[in-house]
């Protein structure tokens, strides 16, 4: 047993004596075991249910007509290859289609259960089941002032920035690149540092992405060295591939096919990324938009499959929602909340590792707007279970800004929201009959201070990093801050002092020689 | 069907003509039937799970336990006197107990299915199974400045306001008086003056509490006055009471139950409220504050039927968090919210109308703490279908304070959660097969415009009132307004333009000459 639990349980008089509150104190201070935590990477959802079961039924088929009857528009010469010779046709309008035993057999046959490796291995994820994880994503391309409201252009620096602000996170558990690198208008330089400034900010797992197959071979090469060879690489690929293989509705996207090809040669996992837009480039009905994201996915498991049986492989389903009024992305919207929710579902159902998105505001500040959106979007797919729970910090402006303060505004609701996936424990104990008992019977008619009180209160109850809770009195008397200054005082604090350094200066030193890497030494704090 | 459908569909040719974003433009302008809104007051919930159905039974068979074998302390004569003729005992340590089958017998009698009125009947309710509907409530004895943080007592001004406010909020069904009036220190002022305010500033239902039966009474007289008779009164009660009959844990609370006995026998619905907070007032187990709650709320449902069998009485399982490093309340907690929704579901399993809280915050002003706290709250008590919802817009600290402004802002979240309520349709055309068919295969390769996106568009979409949602680039132009600047704007038109005037002016003067009425006839816009 923990600790904790030791010292409340040997000292019931010596507590009783001292007072509950500062009991409580003296317990707080105490450092709390990982397994003793109120919560952790990776419990599973599952009980919210955006479909039910025989909704996700019709909608699996639904996708396997949407594949075997309409297919996709633009493959590659070598997809077209590939998933030919695994059942695919080529039908004479030039689409390729996908006869359901194809795609059945290849949900069959591919990759599960993989997990997805950080630099350090505390960071690992074993995304499966109904297990949840949390991480960042996106393609900003504006960094907000939290104040001002300032919007400007966002940098590598940033983007380094983000990734060290995100290691020291508790509840974002993975870093996918959030925001375009504007200073780095050469699209090698842009793509080759978007992944050194990630994986050097943190040592969770990486998601990246490129846009030629070129690019792609050079970074691995700078991966291969930090890895410490090919073979350590391969063994523990720490980053994995954000790949939009398919422009919705159902057409291949032709480079990052060619991408995608070599990531699953490479060893890296890929993130079958299909980002419909419901009401522009899927359906306005929301079980249309599932359907036609679950199609592209599927889809793009074949593809891989037919590349190499069992490849690691994400299914991306990422359904984002139009303001119909005037066609603009709400990432915010309640419907954004149930298509990401069902997604979680559909993944599920496949038994595959599930990635869609939540966490995204049309607010372009972190005000309450903000924060309201993407609460309760967490709490539906996050209790839905989705595995991996991309752009769910510090998004802004439905995917246009990045704000590096929110990211720890949104801390705090990912690890409310992960307080709601671990749900109620209905114990004998839990149930608390003969504490009630104890309490009224005996006892001094309230629970402040008794044994299961203290027990509970750091292994059951999660405590904010910067909400405040104050009464208004005491708040006022310390400055009535809201949370965008405290974010700001503290984002200050990690960014000065906090540089992981994932690989030796030396290992640097050689990358640096070999590839144009726009990230000065000097700023990252050897 | 819808007039907006029938536009839709009877002129594509048109509407292709003129271009997808004119089409939305027009048709977004024309009014929309109340059947065809996305949302509706009342949707049925149930899709978000807090506790399996096992973990129910556990909850129910222990709060039996608790009341047979603990009870109660503090009953009344007149308590001990109908209970006890009902089969409950009076045990020697002066403890009411109640036998199992005495508290299976009453909830077998207890009324269910009872219309909650307004004083519009198109604001009348129908909280049972798993429908929900969202309301104010609260003891706040503060008024929050949204922008400055200050605070300042609470007036009865300020709470006819609130009602007023409220009064025009779509996504809030129904009004629980929410402040304390601070400016009327007299008992009897106060509680006339709370319920008058009240009913005066909004046509919904209405929540109001008393301390004292002899001011009940005296409210009895005024309400009959505006309904027109006692007999009108007691076929369309609109005004329910708020007791707290119990001070968890389980002991009765004297002058509340004698408040309740009137109501009960005055026809007015009685929200049987227990609010423990575990940690302080109830256990810190979570399953054991659900057990508690239900086993003070079932007390209260014997003696209310004991009373007079079928009366109507919510089943009003409040359970609160306490922040167990310090004592004090936090209803933003993530705990807060599994709570909440567990209580929820309990009322299902009693087919009883159950109401709860949500949507509190621990923040002081409305930032993105209070919008992130309030929205997983309600996203998960929602969902779990819990029938009333108290608390759940303009709460501030922990029901400390309360911010007008803060109720449009909330409104918005509330308008979210329900379309998340409502859920995914999942029929034949909501699959969207055909439709993706004829982009793909022979339309334009693009959503914007179909027939289905336009008939889609306010039928299954809900947008924000005062959220945001436009480009970095508009919304800076436009002012950069964060949310709290957009909600300040409109309650001050709203406060300035909607006076509801449920009685003539004759009748209120009649009240007037009758009553002790604080709030000038002349600030309510006759």
């Amino acid at each position: 047993m923990s600790s904790v639990q030791g010292n409340a349980a040997g000292r019931p008089e010596e507590t009783s004596r001292r007072g509950g509150r500062e009991a409580r104190r003296a317990l707080r201070a105490a450092p709390l075991a990982v397994n003793d935590r109120p919560v952790n990477p990776g419990m599973e959802g599952g009980r919210f249910q955006a479909l039910l079961p025989a909704d996700i039924e019709k909608i699996h088929r639904a996708a396997l007509d949407v594949l075997a009857e309409i297919g996709f528009a633009d493959a590659i010469p070598s997809c077209i290859e590939a998933v030919t010779a695994a059942g695919g046709k080529l039908e004479s309008n030039g689409r390729l289609t996908f006869p359901r035993s194809l795609v059945e057999d290849s949900v069959a046959k591919a990759g599960r259960h993989f997990v997805l490796h950080g630099q350090d291995p505390k960071h690992d994820m074993e995304p499966w089941g109904k297990r949840v994880y949390f991480g960042t994503a996106g393609a900003a391309v504006n960094i907000v002032d939290p104040v001002t409201g300032a919007y400007r252009e966002s940098q590598v620096r940033d983007l380094y920035d983000i990734a060290r602000v995100v290691d020291t996170l508790e509840h974002v558990h993975f870093f996918q690149r959030t925001t375009v690198c504007r200073d780095l208008p050469d699209p090698f330089e842009m793509d080759v540092n978007t992944c050194y400034a990630s994986v050097m900010g943190t040592t969770k797992h990486v998601g990246s992405s490129w846009v030629d197959p070129a690019h792609l071979k050079l970074s691995f090469e700078m991966l291969h060295l930090m890895a410490g060879g090919e073979d350590k690489w391969r063994a523990r690929p720490f980053v994995s591939q954000s790949n939009c293989f398919v422009v919705p509705p159902l057409k291949f996207a032709q480079d990052a096919c060619r991408c995608l090809e070599l990531a699953v040669r490479g060893g890296m996992p890929v993130l079958l990324l299909s980002a419909g837009q419901a009401g522009a480039t899927a359906p306005a009905a929301l079980a249309g938009a599932v359907v036609q994201a679950v199609a592209e996915c599927l889809a793009g498991l074949v593809y891989v499959n037919a590349l190499k049986p069992g490849a690691p492989a994400i299914f991306g389903t990422w359904p984002f929602v139009s303001d119909l009024r005037t066609g603009a992305m709400s990432g915010g919207s309640p419907e954004q909340a149930l298509l990401s929710a069902a997604c979680g579902q559909m993944a599920h159902f496949y038994d595959l590792t599930g990635g869609t998105s939540s966490g995204i505001t049309d607010s372009k500040i972190p005000d309450a707007q903000a924060g309201g959106e993407k609460a309760y979007n967490h709490a539906l797919v996050g209790n839905a279970g989705a595995n991996l729970i991309y752009e769910s910090a510090g998004m802004q402006a439905s995917l246009l800004g990045f704000c590096i303060e929110a990211l720890l505004i949104d801390n705090d609701i990912l690890g409310a929201t992960q307080r709601t996936i671990r749900g109620i424990d209905v114990t004998e104990e839990a149930l608390s009959v003969e504490t009630i008992r104890s309490i009224c019977l005996s006892g001094p008619g309230h629970y402040l201070g008794s044994e299961q009180t203290l027990r509970l209160m750091q292994r059951e109850y999660v405590y904010p990093e910067i909400g405040d809770r104050k009464s208004p009195n005491e708040w006022t008397e310390q400055g009535a801050t809201n949370i965008v200054q405290r974010a700001v005082t503290k984002t200050q604090a990690i960014l000065k002092s906090h540089h992981p350094h994932p690989i030796t200066r030396n290992i640097d030193d050689v990358i640096r020689a070999r590839l144009p890497i726009r990230l000065p030494q000097e700023a990252m704090g050897w």
